[in-house]
């Protein structure tokens, strides 16, 4: 008899699940379950699709669902949705949306790939049709039609986290006025250090984007964002307050939930019953750096998991070692990039360490086009291990990053950071480089 | 009694070492020596200032001799050439160029960083004055004057390595007739392998520069060059055959040398000789991957050999581990990156292993700007280790060199790197870094 994969979420994480499962088993049969209209999209070029970098939301299809039935023998159902998995009788109660009847399907393993959703708080109004969160493609295509249309003079972009940054420089450049409202001191708060974002928000304001730190939303009414300083007029709010997993599912049907009530998985993707994995943005992951468990929803720990998940469900044998939390991103200009620990992540994981803050350049200091660059780096006291680090700065900054990330994932001090043979010429680097700077200051503080 | 530290050379290598020395000794008394007009200059930058994107020669120096006298109390001495070294008295025979006058001047500790010179060979008419080598900063203020006076306006150029490509570039944008000359099959044949020098070679030839492989140049003669294939009209002939370690000073004085006539160092930098140090492109050091003594002329290289001597020389402690071979460079708008062996070097070494070489972009497929990436990837049989990178691309393929070299220090497998937690964002990187599509491929491989 063959073995069903269904697999629940046809984007990222369940079709790279299916994908990688087919190459492992030919002999599986795969279904997989999408409630909406794409499959294997890329969430993260939502805001590039709006701000019009992108020209068209096709462009953002990796891969279509007859491509998946054709190339990949996956059979691909679009517009069905699960609205109960049956973990005792192994199936699962599914509705066509478009037939508008509901199915009985049997499993034999299943993915659940069923992603992350915009945080909403419960605020009054917030359910207004003109307050928006950006969850599917579907969304960004409205958004993208309302700034084209010019329907929209006044935006609030409530939250200055990574979307939201994105969306407000997206509605600037179609004309729109600006307003960007965040509760906490600084912008990015959650991914930056205070110290680091000083010079994003400059960047930010000099897009002549309003940006109102410390403030908090308490409700929409009428056009109008209502906070605890005041009423900002709005054609348009747009919610960018993060995500949280999509596992109500999951949890109803009695699979174990974890870190911020993500789908706990093992190494391998397996959830606490036999025969149900999980990955992308509805399962937590492990980090390295903190040896805590998270809840990480970015499209490469998807694509990672995914194959990790895919691998094992066809047979083979792999582990996902975990993460160490870097992220990239790029607003009116600047370059941001962290991975590991910020101060405060360090602090409350219990670190003790020095904190090393350099400013360098992208390329040598001489050569036309050098930006400015700002690299902060922390290390462990004793040893010097580097656990955490922070770039800001202009093109070229952000992808050195990478670096930092690989130093973590070997668990290398920051003694030995600055030993690395790294790419040195006058167009892509001063001698030493910046990460490399900051590790020797580092090493001096410790 | 204060000790005295000689340096010999004022370049990167010699006045880092002195500066380091000073920083962890503030009671020793340095003296630097230097035969030529400048200090501690960009000896990289070159080629970028012949080719005018570095507008003044000055822009290159990072620190004059008056202000290491002045900051750090180093007593350097410009045209002052060691013509001897006693290493039983302890002492130097110095000459003073200007003055004309020899004068002795006894040392406790000694440090050679005398650096490389390019390679002449013995052919007929190399030492014709418009045949000319690029080895200090007066060298490359001569041929900018030349290439603006448009006194050449037609150039060869003998060998296609980093400075005979750099220097090719840099004469056609002044308008020169360009024909570059190389032994070898390949463009950079010491650098990459054949298979992915080709892509240059377009490049290059693409900005109408002639590109005449496997011919081997004969001599020089009255405005020609002589080639096994013909003759070659020129102006001027560049040698750009690689360099050769500037060594004959110390082996004349009996400090032993080693590969490729280096000097002979351990980890701390220190020759066989008591209080004899030497770094930088005059020293050999120590190639981490294929565990044997190598020469290694690069600016990070000298940079970092001479902080190891420094602290040293200082009364620290301190240990150089070695390099992975990491080099990068830009020609005719590529791209070129390497790090660890490549396939000539890693049968050479001795191993065995699999060749992955995938096409993918610098940003997400869909991102406007994103442009084509080459990437090739060497792993040993058995666990996988990644052993060698090679990358060929457009704006942004480069710099992602870093990770394979950071992952090369740390003994990384290609399984290792398709886990990393690298940095993603549609105009960073494709969801997959291609330096991870290239390990994806060799794992398949394996």
């Amino acid at each position: 008899m063959v073995d069903r994969l269904v697999v629940i979420g046809g984007d990222a994480a369940g079709m790279a699940t299916a994908s990688q499962a087919r190459r492992k088993n030919p002999a599986l049969e795969i279904v997989a379950l999408e409630r909406g209209h794409h499959t294997s999209y890329s969430a993260c070029g939502i805001p590039y699709l709006v701000a019009g970098d992108v020209e068209r939301s096709e462009d953002l299809i990796a891969r279509t669902p007859d491509e998946f039935r054709s190339k990949q023998r996956i059979d691909v159902r679009m517009r069905h949705e699960v609205m109960a998995v049956d973990l005792a009788g192994r199936s699962l109660e599914v509705r066509d949306l478009d037939r508008e009847r509901t199915i009985r399907l049997p499993f034999d393993q299943l993915l659940f790939g069923t992603g992350a959703k915009p945080i909403r708080p419960d605020l009054p109004g917030i359910d207004a049709d003109w307050v928006k969160g950006i969850a599917t493609l579907g969304d960004g295509e409205a958004l993208l039609a309302q700034a084209q249309a010019s329907r929209c003079r006044d935006v609030v972009v409530v939250g200055a986290g990574y979307i939201g940054l994105e969306m407000a420089e997206a509605f600037k450049r179609w004309g729109a006025r600006v307003v960007l409202v965040d509760g906490n001191d600084t912008v990015m708060a959650r991914t930056l250090d205070g110290d680091m974002g000083g010079s994003l928000a400059n960047a930010i304001r000099a897009m002549d984007i309003e940006v109102r730190l410390g403030e908090h939303v308490q409700g929409f009414e009428n056009g109008t964002v209502l906070t605890d300083k005041g009423a900002l007029r709005a054609d348009l709010a747009v919610l960018g307050l993060g995500v949280e997993p999509n596992s109500a599912l999951a949890g109803d049907a009695g699979v174990p939930l974890g870190v911020r009530n993500a789908i706990e998985v093992d190494a391998r993707q397996r959830t606490g019953i036999d025969g149900v994995w999980a990955a992308g943005d509805c399962a937590d992951t492990y980090d390295l750096v903190s040896r805590r468990r998270v809840h990480i929803a970015l499209g490469t720990v998807a694509n990672r998991t995914a194959r990790v998940a895919g691998i094992n469900i066809g047979g083979g044998y792999a582990r996902f070692p975990g993460v160490v939390g870097t992220a990239v991103t790029k607003v009116c200009g600047t370059e941001v990039a962290r991975t590991g620990l910020t101060e405060v992540a360090a602090r409350r994981a219990g670190f003790e360490f020095v904190v090393a803050r350099i400013d360098s350049t992208t390329k040598a200091g001489y050569f036309p086009g050098a930006e400015p660059v700002t690299v902060k780096m922390l290390a462990e006291k004793g040893a010097g291990r580097v656990l955490g680090c922070q770039i800001v700065g202009g093109a070229g900054a952000a992808i050195r990053i990478d670096t930092a990330a690989t130093a973590l994932h070997a668990g290398m001090t920051v003694h030995e950071i600055i030993d690395l043979d790294l790419a040195y010429a006058p167009p892509f680097s001063p001698v030493w480089d910046p990460i490399q700077v900051a590790a020797r200051q580092a090493a001096r503080l410790l």
